[in-house]
């Protein structure tokens, strides 16, 4: 995949919707320039998984923006998605890539240095370093890179690079400067009052950088 | 799939195996004539699913015991399991069987008459007529089927099938008697002080209808 499609990343959340339809939360978001999608869903059977997987497909593929699953090798599958984002507790990268054969995006979290190297023995077409700060979103997450650890991060891997964790208007300017390719949001598109208008803003702010 | 690898269907639970090594619980239930192991695990991540679904795998297939996973049709594939369960509220049976191909196993839970009837329409290996009673193992089902609906659903399907929820050494008999192939247990085994012992005394019961 190309770095520029990192610039801004969705990763999206039911409970953080503010009771608001996924589907409306992530057709604003695009609309406002975010560079590609993470369906996230721990919690939803996997008929539900199929069938909202399916929508965003049809909603996004026209538009250019890559749609990636999270975790579930068989929902991406199924639905014909652009990839997968996997975590340290999910399925290894070797399994996920045998399934996914060559073409597909996967995308690895990211949580320590001996990770961000780790990696760089696997041909993951991203990773997610996670977290830059700590965050209400997620609280089973090891200890925060900071700016710090970020910069080394970035300075270490060979791979196209997001941060994830804390990013927001106040926070995305001094996480970009660490040198990664974008970063990914959470809460500040899917809390947002206009989530188009807030990954307008955010946007903006990566693109600084470019 | 022959019915008669169905005579004695075990359903695995973490929860209810009284803090014992699932592996051990599973090679003695083996031991004592389970047919069929269906590996359930609702709450592991996908990584530790991926490694017991492959040491179990590992233990089985020389045994002859067919391996079903639970809902994750990834699992199935990365492990390289005989199929998988499929609940109603999991994949759509159609995109189960495009992933998994027509020799693998697929199995679908059914709750309702009607549910049996569509189920005729579906090339699925086998179905599982549940709750026959309620049990406190799953609290999420539909009101039971009870004999006479078991009774009824048998001969309504076109498919060899178990029945689930409730099975123990009092109500197999019952069970085997409406024209069943076999019983789905849970904690019959999972909890019992020996689950070899109770898989051998459960088997019997169940062979005397044949």
């Amino acid at each position: 995949m190309s770095p520029s499609q990192l610039r801004l990343y969705l990763v999206t959340d039911r409970g953080l919707s503010l009771g608001r339809d996924l589907l409306w939360v992530v057709r604003e978001a695009v609309a406002g320039g975010v560079t590609i999608v993470q369906l996230r869903e721990k919690d939803a059977g996997t008929r539900d998984f199929v069938a909202l997987g399916r929508h965003l497909v049809e909603e996004l593929r026209p538009l250019g923006v890559p749609l990636i699953i999270n975790d579930r090798v068989d929902v991406a599958l199924a639905v014909g998605a652009d990839g997968v984002h996997i975590g340290q507790s999910d399925m290894p990268y070797a399994d996920a890539r045998r399934l996914l054969g060559p073409d597909k995006i996967i995308g690895l979290s990211v949580e320590t240095m001996d990770e961000v190297k780790e990696a760089n023995s696997l041909d993951v077409d991203y990773i997610a370093m996670s977290p830059v700060y700590s965050t209400a979103t997620k609280t089973d997450t090891a200890p925060p890179f900071g700016l710090e650890g970020l910069r080394e991060a970035a300075a270490l891997t060979r791979h196209p690079s997001v941060a994830i964790g804390g990013m927001n208007r106040q926070t995305v300017a001094g996480a970009m400067a660490c040198g990664i390719d974008g970063v990914a949001v959470v809460s500040a598109i899917c809390s947002a009052p206009d989530p188009r208008a807030a990954s307008s803003d955010l946007l903006t702010d990566v693109l600084r950088f470019f």
